[in-house]
């Protein structure tokens, strides 16, 4: 017996055109430590639209002839970016949560229950996925509850989990009004680790103020590198993560670091001083080139951060110990906040795909297939 | 009783001048375990130009007033990235090579040797220096043949040294004709390292061919970012080390290595290959700022590298083995050649210190104090 099942895809022509259109497919009953659940929410991150929009041109967006998909431009350059893809139907959305309708012999006991997932191809009515990638909710759960558990959650704990490991600490993170930012905010706060939040606007200020954030960092200010810089030194950060990517504000973040580090030096030294800063870039939010204007020594690193990758270098305990805490603050520390539900048909309209690429703090739309 | 030696130092003042002058100052009595070295051999590295001539226009270095010094003006922007050092009057010279003419109690069986040392303050006609920062020469050694024993035999040899800590099994090097490259070529010969050696010219490529380099990519040529996969392909690099710093180097290494680690990738991830690409910038040839196009995904890293933290992130024994190998490899291996010799009053002549200061590949000046 197999599940039918729509599910959006994302395909990229060796001509230049971005295609989404649902597919239907076919899946085949759970096996041992396998469950068949039913899309209930799924979140558009900032992390899917890489993959659901590539390098498309969004202004050329239109709805194909009968309504049964979407289309627009891929820029020569953009084309370059992603030919590994080209041809490819792709499967989209890497978190969702849903009710759980048939599973393997070994799990039968979850069926009707509520579960939380990461793995991909989330944007569809039905997945069929290994326990291992699940969070079971609490009874009377509700699924926008646990759609974003995963990606958000277990990062900003992730960016903790680093901290300690390579010996910092304290947190410099941008931007941090985000959802993942507060959620961020709440665990330093929880934790008794020093933040400093950098955001790009009062009224995002006044947000994280809301939230009982400390250290608050308005890049729009004229005082921006000053501000930093006391912020750096009240709290001793030497780690940052940094979800922009583009522009300067990783070097920023940098100087700024090694402006602190310079006053506490006893003598010059033209190689800078010894203090180990470390950023890291986790997102693309702008995807222009990265500037680093290099007046921070040469004691630093500036790394990728993928949670897959740093999911891959932890073990078992360390992961379950992440997952039981986002499970238990669900509501709370980990809760997220949506802009608006959509449902997949609702997706494949220009509007509402044109409002989901804009990757404005604090807009989310969660999917309800 | 106490030693004179003049001692080159290098001031920059809070009104924009930099000045260079020579120093008398008085040296003390070695104690236990130290040297008193009479320098006769120190080169002129791009590790030293920043200290010496800082961000001065070298078009307004002029003669001071009855020949005593150098003077050159700091603009502004200049002078606000030195002004940890600002009314610092400055000993240059990261390294020389002298004969011992007073020891310590302990050390006196090294009087009349000749010792490699490194340390700084090497522009000087004597040094005071701990047996430590010293190689004790072979017998018979030239003072120009112990010169340049540490930075650059060091550095090379701490290369090879982190692509093995850190799990790599070949380097790319950029640039990779300079008298560094050159030691590089040779180590990786003996000890079978495939080396990616990035040069600027067609001259650079058959200087490196002529002393047996297999992999070399002439980054003037059209085929530059073809050429430099396919090496990478060929020698399964994914670690690089960069003096350049500035500009698209870095970036293109990292895209290169990415280019090829995604030609075997079963299936399109949107987050880029799983390989860690790693660069060093060890160097900063090129002033401008670093410009990352970030098409490797997001399992890299950049650091800066430098020798100093090399070396004291290393252990003893490793520490005397290298050494040892620098010593026995000092007129092979090892060897520098040099452009020209001059002597400490000549570095003060707005001619040589010009010429000194272009960062031509292959132009190395020699100070005989």
């Amino acid at each position: 017996m197999t599940q039918t099942s729509q599910e959006l895809r994302s395909t990229i022509t060796a001509d230049g055109m971005l295609r989404l259109h649902l597919e239907q497919v076919e899946l085949s009953d759970p096996g041992p430590g396998q469950l068949l659940v039913r899309i209930e929410a799924a979140p558009v991150n900032p992390s899917d639209l890489g993959l659901l929009f590539g390098p498309a041109d969004m202004d050329t967006l239109t709805l194909d002839d009968g309504g049964s998909g979407l289309s627009a431009r891929v820029s020569d350059a953009g084309l370059a970016a992603v030919r590994a893809r080209i041809g490819q139907s792709l499967p989209v959305g890497n978190e969702a949560a849903g009710t759980v309708v048939a599973a393997g012999p070994d799990q039968a006991h979850l069926i009707g229950r509520r579960v939380a997932m990461i793995g991909g191809a989330m944007y569809a009515e039905f997945r069929l996925i290994g326990i291992d990638a699940c969070i079971v909710l609490p009874e009377g759960a509700k699924a926008a509850d646990g759609a974003s558990l995963f990606v958000n959650p277990l990062t900003a704990l992730g960016f903790v989990e680093t901290m300690r490991a390579e010996g910092h600490s304290a947190i410099v993170h941008a931007p941090a009004a985000s959802n993942l930012g507060q959620m961020l905010v709440r665990i330093c706060q929880e934790d008794g680790i020093p933040l400093v939040n950098i955001v790009r606007s009062t009224a995002q200020t006044d947000l994280l103020r809301g939230i009982g954030a400390t250290h608050i960092v308005d890049s729009s200010a004229d005082s921006f590198t000053a501000d930093l810089e006391q912020a750096i030194e009240a709290t001793g950060a030497t780690l940052a993560f940094d979800a922009i990517g583009g522009g300067e504000m990783t070097s920023q973040i940098l100087n700024a670091m090694e402006a602190v580090a310079a006053r506490k030096m006893e003598g010059y030294d033209r190689y800078g001083s010894a203090t180990l800063k470390q950023a890291y870039i986790y997102g693309a939010l702008d995807t222009r080139p990265s500037i680093l204007r290099r007046g921070f020594g040469f004691t630093w690193s500036i790394g990728g951060w993928l949670l897959f990758n740093f999911l891959r270098s932890i073990d078992a305990d360390t992961q379950k110990r992440m997952r039981a805490r986002v499970a238990d603050g669900m509501t709370t520390t980990f809760a997220s906040h949506y802009t608006a539900t959509v449902s997949l048909p609702d997706l494949l309209t220009t509007d509402i795909a044109r409002a989901c690429t804009k990757k404005a703090t604090g807009q989310k739309y969660l999917i309800v297939p």
